[in-house]
Order: structure tokens, then C-alpha cells, then sequence
């Protein structure tokens, strides 16, 4: 007792572990609190270590995480999607997230869906558009389950023009598709289907694509985008929501040879301008380069590490290395963040896109510590970018060798989400994405932050257990 | 005396002021120890508030701050220097830094007074050029005097081309003037004269500049380069010794006119491929920029506000708003940084080139916090290059409104060195800088950091009291 009334008759100062109230009620007393944010795990299990069959989990995930560091992503042309997309067929629409049908999809998807079918000339108005997609007439398929991925609705129809990655990486050789990014505004991606939407989509077709292909394929190599993303983000770009280093650096890639290979210099104009007025362009090429970067790590026995995130507007699913075939689906997020003049959280769609493999890939939500300017897209302040990598850290495996955060003294940035970690810690991904009107035919109304949900990685995690 | 037992009795927390070794000493006694980093002025004197002839300093240097800030830096063309430069004539040089003679100029500046010399076709060898420069058939004046401004020797001749920017503020109206920057390693303005330089020098006068100029000019309005740093600082530059953001951002401002008013593909080409192989292509706009935006603030009566600091490669010079036409001179300093292989300090010239009108004009080395990148290139971490800006706010009469350092939470840059900061705290302006061979012919040899020479402040301060 002596010891005790020793203890308070000194000043005091407290450690905090966890909820927030019991420091703020000792904080109002005048004494010294340091909080530790510190959430109990949701989910009570033990730490796994092997599987039943005895694969050594920390080796496999070691393994998921050299291929997908050391993996390359070069630009090697664009395509038609029917002629380049592995499985793609007529009457085929790829979307973002896990598979859904068409009753249960989001609005901008079906806004999406709506305008691709204007788009390929199966319909002539939206209402038969909307009736040909709801007929069963139309196979709906994940970007995904198709070497693919898609920003927002993610919607992908046979004739629309797609880059293509390849990662010719020593134990790799796989490729990764994704349409062009449109621009802002109103734009298929977040579910406008006006005559705008289409006629761009066109120009886009005949205009843009082959423009590009051409100067492309006529650089010996192709272009390592790989090695645009490790530059961008020395540049205030974390490449998910932040694209405008790396769009300018793809620029200074291709322009002479766009100038070489154009057929006249008012098209180099418009290509140029095309690209110039789009600061997001780049992230068509960022995203196709992780999914890239992570189908080598898909299969490997006995890994949690997480390879696909991925959101279709009403489901959020994960993918992880070792059960690469199943999707583990939660409800889609709402997001939180800045919204454009006239609209509000009331007209948002939730959580959408496939562009959430940069995060898988161990950049975008993973390196806004070097990408402090983001905040004035996606809300908070340049400390909350800061924090949401230095948080992200504790439920990754590993450190990137080649995207590095200047800021962070050159430091990797997190790479690998390991489900266990996620399940250990109650600390899910952190994601920053557009945000889409909830209805057809609107388009974009901000962006903003969130997590991804606990659901998924406890699923995971469970699989795991069981496997 | 009791008190005294009682402060010794209980444990200590010493805050140091000044001499690191005496925080060392308590230090080992185990003891915490909190650092003050003071420096007690070398110059004691009284605040000076009011000129003799009772002109209000504080007024003035606000006044001289709001011009710089609210200045316009707008690319309007470019010209032949003879034809736009004010006072250019036959037979002159203009050069970097303060005034200096023929047989003071350091082996850099002489090295590129030859090539200037070859250049011009003024000699047809090196020791001929070297023979005419000494013979006093030439006139040698300061960039600074021409409303021009110099990288590194920052040698103009008649017949080179200069950009033009212009500062069409309210209250302003004037033009400043720098040549294109050259590139990477054997370059003129590095002290370099070999065949290889020459022609290169040629190439940019007879197809660069004019595939320039005449893209700059069909763009209406001009390319507003104030408006390309501020987006350039917001992208990891600090726009003097990092410029890759920059490079590719002027890039973007200019690719679609480039194509659409020059005469071939292939000049389009080679004038993109020309830019876009050297990051710091841009540095020849931000400088006069940086020139057009400060010069207003020359002659505001009572100002002790820093207008020029630049360097000869011998002397080290500054100006103040309230004294314009007087230099206040000291010797250059020697660079400590990062040496390219085969090179060490041994080699290097003293600090050189008028770059420095970035931190007169509150970006480049006020503005590193935003460049962490750049210690790659001039040596240190990143938290050095966020402690140099924090540092250089003690000595700065305000905040940039426009030029913005989102790692700061987007506080402005350091803007308006004010003398009697300076002199006050014995805080002199850093900077950061190329490193030249001493020897004229070689080139660049590295890269790095250094201070102002103080005695230069010293000096202003002195001759404003007496004022």
C-alpha cells in the first residue's frame, strides 16, 4: 500500500491502450495521456502457421511476395478485347469485382452495361439495352476471370480497345488487359451511357487506339510501366488517385514516337491533348501493370497473401494466393470523401472498381505517404496519408524493392496483405477511389477513403484453416 | 539554498541553447537533454525598423513580398538574344553572378567564354578565343544586368536564343530572358567548349528554337510557368535542382502546338526527345521566372529584402529591393555534395551560376521540404531537406500565397529573404546546386548544398543602416 500511495503522489502519466473515452477522461483531469490505437482483434484464433497438408505458410507467403516484387510490367501494344482477351466472346460483358448477375448490379454498372451495348450496336435505345441485359441474352463475367481489370464499372465489350501488359519475368509469362481511360465527367466507367459517352468511346476506337498501338509497337522493348510507377510515386503520385507524374512521364515515353509512327500531325495533336486534358490516364496502365505484377503469386499452396481486391458497386471479394479460384464477398463500403459541387453521400453508389489491385500490388492506398497532394482529392490532411501507409505496414508481409517512398526515407512500400495479419490486427486495407452516382446514366460526384471490409479476410482466413 | 537541494533532488530536464558539446556532457550523465540549435548573431546590432530617412522597413519588405508573390511569369516566345535582350550588343558576354574581369573569372566561366567565342565564330581555336577574351576586344557584364539570368556560367552571346517571360502583373510589366538549357554532361554553361558542344549549341539555335517559338506563339495566352511550378512543387520538384516534374509538365503545355506548327514528324520528334532526355530542361524556365517575378520588388525604397543573389564562380553577390544597383560581394563558397564517378572535391569549382534567383523568388532551396527525392542528387535524407525549409522561415518576411508544399499541410514556401533576419539570427539561405570542374573544358563534376556567404548580408545590412 505504501508502494501504491507513492505512485499517485508523483505526477502521473498514463498509457492508454485502445478506447479512446477512458484517455479523455483522464486527460481531463490534466494528466498526460499517450494513446496506443489499439483494436482487439474481431476475430479470436490462433496464429496459423501451417495448413493441414504442412505447407509452411511464412515460406509461401515470402515466395507470393519475391514474384510479385520481382515481376515485370512492360507495355507491349494495345488490342481489340475480342481478339486479345483470353475467353472473350460475342455477347460477353466483363465487369469489375467478383461475378454478379444483372439483377443484382449497382446502377452505374448497369449504366455501364447499358452503354456498352449502344456502344457495340446491340441495342439502339437504353431501354432495349437494358432489356437485352436483363433477357439472359448476355454472359457477364469478372475482369478478372479474364487476365483483365476495369476502374469503377470496369466494363469491358468485345470491341472496345485494351493495352496490353506483359510481365516476361523469369517464372512468369502472363499478361494483363484494361480499356483506355476515358477522361472525366461523363464517362462509362461511372455509368453514363449519353450519345457524349458513346461517340468518345468511338473516337477512342478509331482514333486513339490505333494512333497508340502504332507508336508503341514501334518501341524496341515496349514501355516499362513498372518503371513509370516507381518514378511517379517520386513524384507526388501514388498511381491509383493520384496519376498525374505518371500520365506526364507516359506522355514523355511515347511522344516521338507517336510523332514518328502518326499519320498526320493534327492526329499527334489530338492523342497529345487527349492525354494532356486527363491527369487519371495513367491509371488504366497502372492498374493492368499490378494485375500483372500479382497473377505470377495466384496458386502458390499454402499462401494468405491477398492477390485480387476487387468491387463490382454491390460486393466487395478477395482473392488470396492459396485458393486463387475463390472469391471471399462482403457487402461494398460506402466511402467517405470530398464530393463535386451539387451532389452529396446520398447520391453515392458504394465502393466499385477493380482498381484496388494497385493496393494489392503494393502501391496506390499503400503509398499515399508519398502522395501528400491526394488530399485534396480524396479528403483528410497530408498526416492521414502519411499514417494510412505507415498503418498499412503491420498487416504486410513484406516491403517493395522497387516502389519506394521518398519521404518515408526511401522506404519499400507495404507489399503483400497478409489475411492473417488482417485478422490478427482488426486492421482491414485502406483504399482511396471515385466515387460513382448510385444511379445509371450520372457519372462521378468525388472521391474519397475507406476500408475494405473485415468480412472478406475473416472468410479467407477461415478457408485457410480449413484447407 | 533549500530550493536549490530541491531542484537538485529531483530528476532534471536540461534545455540546451547553443553549443552541441555541452548537451553532450550532461547527456552522458544520463540525463534528458532537449536541443535549442541557436547561433548567436555574428553581427550585433539593433533592430533596424526605420531608414534614416524614416521610411517604415517592415512596410516596404511587405510591400516588396506582395510584388514577387503576385507577380506572372508567363512564356510569351522566344528570340535571338542580340534582337530582344535590352543593351545587348556586338561583341558582348553576359555571365553569372556579379560583375568580374577576364582575369578573375574562374576556369568554368572561361571555359564557356571560349565556346561562346567559338560559338559565335568570334575564334576558330580555344587559345585564339582565350587570347581575344583577354585582349579586351570583349565586354563582360552580369545576366542580372540585361533583366537575364544564367545557369552555372550562364554565358549568353549575342546570336543565342533566349526564352522571353513576362510579367504582366498590375503593377508590373517587364520581360526576363535565360538560353535553353543544353542537357546533361559536356554542356557550355558547365565551362565545356569541345566540337560536340558547339554543334549541339548549333542544333538548338537553328531547330530547336524555332520549332519553340513558333509553338509557344500559337498558344494563346503564352504557357503561364508560374502556374507550372506551383503544380511542379505539388509533384516531388523544387524546381532548381529537380525539375522532372517540371520538364514533363512544359512538355504537356506544349506537345499539342509543337505538332500541330512544325514543318515535319521528325522534328516533332527530335525537339520532344531532346526535352524529354534531360530533366532539367525546365530549369531555364523556372529561373527566369524566377527573375520576372522579383524584379518589381527592385526599388522599393527602405526594402532589405533580398532581390538577387547569384555567383560568378569567384564572388558570391547579392542585391537588395531597397539598394538595386549595388552588389554586396563576398567569395563564392565551396559545395559540399554528391560527386559523379571518377571526380571528388579536389576537382570542383566554387558555387557558381545565377539558380539561385529560385530561393530569392521563395521556391528551389526555400522549397526542398517538397522534394525529398532531391537528396539523391545533392546529397543528405529527407528530413534534411525538410529541416532546410523549416530553418528558412526564420529568415523570410513572409509565406509564398501560390507556391504551396503539400508535405508542409500545404503551408506556403519561404518567400522574401530579408537581410535583417539574416544578419539577426546567423541563419544564411541555403542553397542547392550543380558543382562545375574548376578547370575550364571538363563540365559538371556533381551536385550538392551550401550557404550563402554571410559577410554578403553583413555588408547589405551595413549599408542600408547608413542609408
Amino acid at each position: 500500500m505504501a508502494n501504491i500511495q507513492d505512485l499517485f503522489g508523483k505526477p502521473l502519466t498514463v498509457v492508454n491502450i485502445g478506447l479512446q473515452t477512458f484517455a479523455e477522461s483522464v486527460r481531463a483531469q490534466g494528466v498526460e495521456v499517450v494513446d496506443v490505437d489499439f483494436r482487439p482483434s474481431p476475430y479470436d484464433a490462433p496464429r496459423l502457421t501451417r495448413t493441414r497438408a504442412g505447407v509452411d505458410i511464412e515460406a509461401a507467403n515470402a515466395e507470393a511476395v519475391r514474384r510479385i516484387a520481382s515481376g515485370k510490367a512492360v507495355l507491349i501494344g494495345l488490342g481489340i478485347a475480342r481478339e486479345v482477351i483470353p475467353g472473350m466472346r460475342d455477347k460477353m460483358i466483363l465487369h469489375a469485382g467478383p461475378p454478379i448477375t444483372w439483377e443484382r448490379m449497382c446502377g452505374p454498372v448497369r449504366g455501364a452495361v447499358i452503354g456498352a451495348c449502344l456502344y457495340e450496336g446491340w441495342a439502339r435505345t437504353s431501354d432495349e439495352a437494358a432489356q437485352l441485359a436483363a433477357s439472359g441474352a448476355l454472359t457477364f463475367e469478372p475482369c478478372h476471370h479474364h487476365h483483365a481489370v476495369g476502374p469503377m464499372a470496369g466494363v469491358v465489350s468485345p470491341s472496345m480497345p485494351v493495352w496490353i501488359i506483359e510481365n516476361a519475368a523469369r517464372e512468369a509469362s502472363n499478361c494483363a488487359f484494361c480499356t483506355l481511360n476515358e477522361g472525366l465527367g461523363k464517362v462509362l466507367r461511372f455509368g453514363a451511357f449519353a450519345p457524349e459517352v458513346i461517340e468518345k468511346l468511338k473516337w477512342m476506337a478509331t482514333t486513339l487506339y490505333p494512333a497508340l498501338d502504332r507508336a508503341v509497337r514501334s518501341i524496341d522493348g515496349g514501355v516499362d510501366i513498372k518503371n513509370l510507377i516507381a518514378q511517379a510515386l517520386y513524384m507526388g503520385d501514388e498511381c491509383h488517385n493520384r496519376n498525374k507524374a505518371g500520365t506526364s512521364l507516359f506522355l514523355r515515353a511515347i511522344a516521338p514516337a507517336l510523332a514518328r509512327t502518326s499519320e498526320d500531325r493534327e492526329t499527334i495533336a489530338k492523342v497529345v491533348e487527349f492525354i494532356d486534358r486527363n491527369d487519371h490516364f495513367f491509371l488504366n496502365l497502372s492498374m493492368p501493370a499490378a494485375k500483372a505484377l500479382t497473377e505470377p503469386a495466384e496458386g502458390i499452396q499454402g499462401s494468405t497473401i491477398v492477390t485480387t481486391m476487387a468491387r463490382n458497386g454491390t460486393d466487395f471479394g478477395i482473392r488470396i494466393a492459396g485458393l486463387p479460384e475463390r472469391w471471399f464477398v462482403a457487402p461494398a463500403g460506402q466511402v467517405k470523401g470530398l464530393y463535386f459541387p451539387g451532389f452529396t453521400e446520398a447520391d453515392a453508389n458504394p465502393d466499385m472498381g477493380d482498381s484496388t489491385i494497385t493496393e494489392t500490388a503494393g502501391f496506390g492506398g499503400m503509398a499515399m505517404a508519398g502522395a501528400p497532394a491526394i488530399v485534396k482529392f480524396v479528403g483528410g490532411v497530408p498526416q492521414d496519408a502519411l499514417d494510412a501507409t505507415l498503418e498499412m505496414y503491420d498487416i504486410c508481409a513484406a516491403e517493395h524493392d522497387t516502389f519506394l517512398i521518398p519521404a518515408l526515407n526511401f522506404r519499400g512500400a507495404p507489399l503483400g496483405i497478409d489475411v492473417r495479419r488482417v485478422v490478427e490486427t482488426g486492421i482491414a486495407p485502406r483504399l482511396n477511389t471515385g466515387i460513382a452516382h448510385k444511379d445509371p446514366g450520372v457519372g462521378q460526384v468525388g472521391a474519397g477513403l475507406l476500408r475494405a471490409p473485415m468480412e472478406c479476410f475473416v472468410a479467407a482466413f477461415e478457408a485457410m484453416r480449413e484447407t
